[in-house]
């Protein structure tokens, strides 16, 4: 057996793509998830895309080792069970791998989106060699995926991972989640945003209402750090908290669980050296040095391709291909 | 083989003891470290109070597995090596493992106590039948081990699970492992009776004070939790906050690594329900419902012999007696 498919279901965009033993995308397809009311029809999409993948590309299905699912949520991921899917209307307590496993005949495998692409990169792509690693994505929301020992950690609930959701500041602003002061709230999307708002009606000098063309509501983290890259002081200024905070995190997880590699993903970690930088000194003035010696941080490698990647390497890990 | 030898190597006290399959302690000796003038003499009386324990038990040496000795401190635990005690003068780069295999014929396992803890309450104590468990000893130091499916996890470079250098705010007080606002800045013994202090100077109203003798210096944790019992509102407050800290803390880490249990021990986890309780309902507030309810949170188990038992639990599971 040599491929795998590999699903990226996202609140946006479903990617569907056939990967082979060597981390290559074959074939792939995205399309929109919202034109799909519940889980019903887009289970039809998936089961027909798969069916055009292998087709397409003229390989026998005896070939393929299964079907991995990522998706934006908790997951019951030993019985292939979505509790919950926040950006996805509809998908509650959906049996996803019975399902796909009865319609398509490919063993199957859901887990959470984060885990995936944590698995995807200890194969393919930064974290290759890694054997305790912590994955982070930087986003709306800020994920994370463990592997311990060379394998993907799940914990007691199969919930762990969520670094988004340690405390930064025990009296910080209200997360989503209920808590107050989550490093989610420091580094999502709309925490930048806010952070860049806030700072120019104060009267911040910048460019970033220039950039983005005089519209408050037109910033974007892109923006910020478009900025940030011509110099703008106050959008360094930005990052570099931002960069602060996640080394603040990392720094803490690095005393605790002593990694040999972070990962970083997700479109925030394009923000670039300044941040970067300013998340490896906090680091370094924080933690242990025995620990950080020991910890390389490096940005995520599969950039688009990740969540189908990922999705695909679990059920090749699982089923013994690679 | 039935037997190990344990050894507790304290900042003030020696424990050694001879231990059984069962975690029964057979026979055991206490001394103060203090006596002896770096490690040379130490290491000779730890090879003669061997000697006499297996002697006195009336056992063959042929079944004792091994030593296991724990040490506060970062260590080799691979080698055997200790790096750096910082409580016991001398002790610095010393081959322990190796001196002690030599002179007493036995294996010999050297590994950091709190590590060495995690292991006794696994096979003997509170962490029983655990799978993911995080523990963590409260004292002058806040130190931590972590159980990973099962097995002790020592991290890439043999030094996770500090869990007292976890930021909780990242503009508190220096602590002195360079960092600022460590979880041990917030609940290590001394920062416990600063904050009684402190409160005592501003005026409070408590009977610490009497309790202590109308001496600042004589105030401990011991007492404020005399105070505590005894309805004292003021005492009761400096618990509450201490049970406040470690619940954010380890809100964080069930979020992240979403065990099935968390220990506590040392002597502040005597501090009784306020403390808990507090920490509890922090807990609950603060992470995630999924696996909050998972993680059960409990009291070490193997009070004063938990550093003898532990460090013989190592060699046990190590020859694969257990």
């Amino acid at each position: 057996m040599k491929y795998a498919i590999g699903i990226d279901l996202g609140g946006t965009n479903l990617k569907i793509g056939l990967v082979n033993k060597n981390g290559k995308v074959i074939g792939d397809k995205k399309f929109p998830t919202k034109g799909y009311k519940g889980p019903k029809p887009l289970i039809d999409k998936i089961v027909l895309e798969t069916e055009k993948l292998i087709r397409s590309a003229k390989i026998d299905s005896d070939d393929i080792c299964g079907i991995g699912v990522g998706v934006p949520g908790i997951v019951d991921s030993i019985n292939g069970i979505i509790y919950n899917l926040t950006n996805i209307s509809g998908w509650k307590n959906v049996y996803l791998k019975k399902e796909l496993e009865k319609r398509t005949k490919l063993k199957a495998y859901v887990d959470n989106d984060v885990n995936m692409m944590a698995v995807g990169e200890l194969y393919y792509g930064a974290a290759k060699g890694g054997k305790n690693v912590v994955c982070i994505t930087l986003g709306t929301g800020v994920g994370g995926g463990i592997i311990i020992d060379g394998k993907l950690y799940r914990g007691s609930s199969l919930a762990a991972g969520e670094i988004g959701h340690i405390t930064l500041n025990e009296k910080g602003p209200k997360c989503n989640c209920g808590n107050h002061g989550c490093l989610e709230v420091f580094v999502g999307n709309q925490r930048i945003i806010a952070h860049a708002i806030g700072g120019i009606e104060s009267g911040a000098e910048t460019s970033i209402m220039k950039l983005a063309r005089g519209d408050l509501k037109k910033i974007t983290p892109e923006i910020i750090s478009a900025a940030a890259l011509k110099g703008d002081k106050f959008a360094i200024d930005v990052w570099k908290r931002v960069g602060e905070c996640l080394g603040i995190v990392f720094a803490g997880i690095i005393n605790f669980l002593n990694p040999d590699m972070i990962v970083i993903g997700g479109g925030i970690a394009k923000a670039g050296d300044v941040m970067f930088s300013e998340m490896r000194k906090t680091i370094r003035k924080r933690a242990f040095k025995i620990s950080v010696d020991k910890a390389r941080i490096v940005q995520a490698k599969l950039g688009y391709n990740a969540g189908i990647i990922g999705a695909a390497t679990l059920p090749m890990v699982e089923e013994n291909v690679l």
